[in-house]
This record gives C-alpha cells, structure tokens and sequence, in this order.
C-alpha cells in the first residue's frame, strides 16, 4: 500500500506541469494533469470516428499515462524544431523511475502503456495521439489562436506537424479541422510561415 | 463532430473549479479536472485491493466523469453539513445538460455512469467512492492537514464521513489511512470536534 500512496503523490507533480494553452476563459497555462483528463474524455466520445476499430478503454489508460515523464522534463510545444530524440529518452528514463515506485507487475503494465502509446504502432495509440494532438488545436480554435499567436507559430507548422497524426488516427476529425485551420489563417491568426 | 466538439470545449470549464486541497507544494487549490485525472490513477493502480473484484475500466470512466456536474455547481467540501440531497439534484441537473450536448445514445452512456457512481450500488462504484473519498486525505496527510486545517475539521469528522465508504471500498486503504490518521491526530493535525 506505501507504494502505491507514494506513487500517486508522486504523480500529483504532474499538476505543477504548465502547457503553452490556456484554458478557455482563464489566464493561466493548462498543466498536463487536467489536460490528460480532457484527452481521455475526448478519446471517449470521439472513438467511433477512429481510423480503424479501437479499444477504447486502452486508448483511455494510454492517454492518462503519457505525460507522466513531464514530471522530470517538463512539456515542450509540439512545434519546436528539433530534439525530439534526446526527449522521448529522457521522458522514458523518467517514466522507469515513477513506475519504478510500485511494484515490479504495476509497473511492467504502466511501461508497456507508456510504450505502446510512444511506439504508435497500434490503432489504439494512432488513435490516442490524432486526440491528443487535436486537444490543444481545437482549445486554440476556440481562442483565437491563443497558443500559436503567442509562440509565433504559422499555418503552414501546425498543418506539417498535427495534420498527419490526426489524418492517420482520426480522419473525420482532421477534416473537420482542416477546414476551420484554413479559415483560422484567412482570418490572419497565425504568423507567416 | 460538432457536438463532440462542443462538449469537449465545455468540459474546459472542470479546469476552473477548485477544490479546497492544494497540490504538494503548491500555493494554489487543485481543480476537479486535474484531480480526476488522479483519482483515475489511483484506481487503476489500487484495484486489486478492492472489496470485490472490481471492472477496473468500468471504474476509470465513472471516475472521469464524476465531477462533471461541478461545471454548473461548483464544488463542495465533502465535510460540509447538510443540503447533500439538493447540491446531488442540482448536479444531476448540470449533467443532463452537459452530456445533452452529445447525441443521444452518447448522452445515455456518460449518463448512466455518472449515475451508477451516484448510486453506489455496484462494486465498482463503491470502489470507486472509496478511491475518490480518499485521494483528498492522502494529500492533507501529505501536507501537515492542509484543508483540514485551514477549514477547521477535526478527527472525528474525516473518519464519520470519509471512514465508512473507503472501508467498505477498499478495506487496506483504510486500515492504511486510520492508523495514519490516528497519528495525525496526535500530531494536533485537527481541531477539537
């Protein structure tokens, strides 16, 4: 039982992670405890709209795990350049140390989540990451570009870097996306590229 | 796709209502979206010690949508005296709207898990209950007493009202947490009752 308490405050760092979107209405940058609720929500009622048939509750244990390495690196916005090899090794050096606080079965079952999820080479993590890439654009949609304006981000980025993980995991979402990401860059929301 | 997505983008609204715990180190109250996030967490990795077998799937999705009611309620301090029956109405109220938002057999879903949490009547909702009963405590026990401090909750409060559903949930959370409540108590963590 002391593990498992240990883990769970361990986890509770999780909220002092800050992303680069605001919640809607708010000041404040989202962390990625609460983001990690709003994509398994997300995963949930958009799973019939999957790419190919997914297990929807695996998608739902994948996506609360994911981030859980930002709580030795912290997040980095998907449209940087670069170092994403150097990352992705030390969120998972990251991960074996949390997960390394249950027990050796808990923790085997929460790596192989985590792995799957990052290897994306299931439907159900294809699918997990068109959600999660779509999360932070949609919150954008509905804020005037928040996050892109104020990172400098242009039309042409966002289509390059979010647009195939959707299209692949998700088509009808990304179609509905792409549509509203066109009239986001005719309304001038985004820098040029 | 556009109520999906109109849903998706009110629920950005749990990320605005606070809850009386804040975070490990933190000077800010938690949000019921972060927190059910953990508690989702916590679930999945305390399952086996349930009362009864539990779906532990069936438990994470209850869990996330549980507080989704708070949208239009806020959130009360589980201690607080009376008017539980009107604040559970006016909930019930609050997600008849949010899940109508969704089509209809989407709605029903979300609805009837929201509902089997409720009632408590299942073994994964009384699982469920003692995970989300005692994810607060596991904080203030962390934390010097925190809320319990700063609201003026003695002792023999938490275990009236946290003590029976996390025991009869998960009875090792509880022998657990007594023991160490008992500690605080001697610590002088609470005020007189």
């Amino acid at each position: 039982m002391q593990q498992i308490v240990d883990f769970i405050l361990e986890l509770d760092k999780l909220k002092a992670v800050t992303r680069k979107t605001r919640p809607l209405g708010l000041d404040r940058f989202e962390n990625s405890a609460e983001h990690s609720w709003q994509i398994a929500m997300l995963a949930s009622s958009l799973a019939h709209h999957a790419a190919e048939p997914v297990d929807v509750q695996r998608v739902v244990a994948m996506l609360l795990v994911h981030d859980i390495g930002e709580i030795d690196t912290g997040d980095t916005l998907v449209y940087v350049e670069g170092g994403w090899d150097d990352r992705k090794a030390a969120e998972q050096a990251a991960v074996r140390r949390i997960f390394g606080l249950l027990p050796a079965d808990q923790a085997a079952h929460y790596l192989a989540l985590w792995q799957e999820f990052d290897d994306a080479a299931t439907p159900e993590a294809r699918f997990a990451h068109a959600v999660d890439r779509a999360m932070p654009a949609l919150l954008n949609l509905a804020n005037d570009g928040q996050s892109w304006r104020e990172n400098g981000i242009s039309h042409a980025r966002v289509v390059q870097r979010i647009g195939p993980p959707i299209r692949e995991g998700c088509p009808a979402l990304w179609a509905y996306m792409e549509e509203r990401l066109e009239a986001a860059r005719a309304a001038g929301w985004f820098t040029s590229p």
